[in-house]
């Protein structure tokens, strides 16, 4: 199953957070693919997410967010930043999804952003995750500024516009797309079910 | 514990067919109460809802609904009209919900649209519906269409609004907002929990 997101969504920290522990009782394997909603969606003509430019949806997000890290029993600080400007912290994770360490990186970078309130895409968020995952950090962010791997963001975000993404997090499974942590189970029960591709396919 | 709603509304077919079994289960009464999402999204500087202009949001809102349906074993058939005109409707179920008949009459209205693809705000559809409740169509439309019953329908569209609303099914218990069929059970629990206010305040 493909798990494609994008890091400055909010609804992601929770599935960031569940993820793991979840598809490992479903026995699926995650492939986490960082790509960049916003080009995406100006690319069809939105300015921006459901949230800026519609208050009352956004004070509702924050509040129904709140009460659904309770409701998972995760630690959650509502960030003074948002929304955070992903593009480097996007380009680390895809040089990461690359090299094996994805999945560890951006739990480490929403921890910070969502208990510690350090700012996704800041400097310190950045050099704490990667210090903390034994990474030297002024390595890793000049790997990630290489044109190759600046390319390889944008091919992942244009694999997500072709296949009709339009938010995160959303799932993939071969053609079968599931959009929001609140369809996190069933498209790992979706991945599971006997009649899904191949994982070749997916 | 009030439940808003909007008669053009696709998820919140899944509401009506489910809230009366949830919440006898749960033990609360439930207020229907039809408003108009159109003003109060053109109120906020809004054209339309979230799906048109974003057609892979669209086609997804369509699959995500069938495998919704299935999921709560609930017959499912496309319906060929998208988006309804439903003025007249919430007209009539302004009307119905003053007169205690507004649950009986909405879920025959969305079991003709989305069962029998016979579309809401259709002639045919508000008869067949009006018929089967043993009330005289003719007289409802009256009723319905009387300046006092149209203050009515503003007035609930008004407080929507003042309250936050932005999109149905959405479930208020006093302050608390609750939006989407998926939030159902948590505004149930929320709606019984020994916190909550008492219902004259909802």
């Amino acid at each position: 199953m493909i798990f494609w997101f994008e890091y400055g969504s909010t609804y992601t920290y929770l599935t960031v957070a569940r993820i793991d522990a979840l598809a490992a009782s479903a026995d699926v394997v995650v492939d986490w693919r960082p790509f960049l909603l916003g080009p995406l969606l100006k690319d069809r003509g939105m300015a921006q997410g459901p949230f800026l430019g519609n208050p009352p949806k956004l004070d509702y997000m924050w509040r129904d967010l709140s009460r659904r890290a309770q409701a998972y029993g995760l630690p959650y600080r509502k960030p003074s930043v948002y929304p955070p400007n992903t593009l480097l912290t996007a380009r680390i994770g895809t040089l990461a999804a690359m090299q094996g360490w994805c999945d560890a990186f951006t739990r480490e970078v929403f921890r910070l952003h969502w208990t510690e309130d350090i700012a996704i895409g800041t400097d310190d968020n950045l050099r704490r995750a990667l210090t903390t995952l034994g990474r030297n950090p002024e390595e890793v962010m000049v790997a990630a500024q290489s044109d190759a791997n600046k390319q390889l963001l944008r091919a992942a975000t244009d694999a997500a516009e072709a296949m009709g993404l339009f938010g995160s997090p959303s799932f993939t499974i071969g053609d079968e797309l599931f959009w929001g942590d609140d369809r996190l189970e069933d498209a790992l029960a979706f991945a599971q079910s006997p009649g899904r591709p191949a994982a070749g396919q997916a």
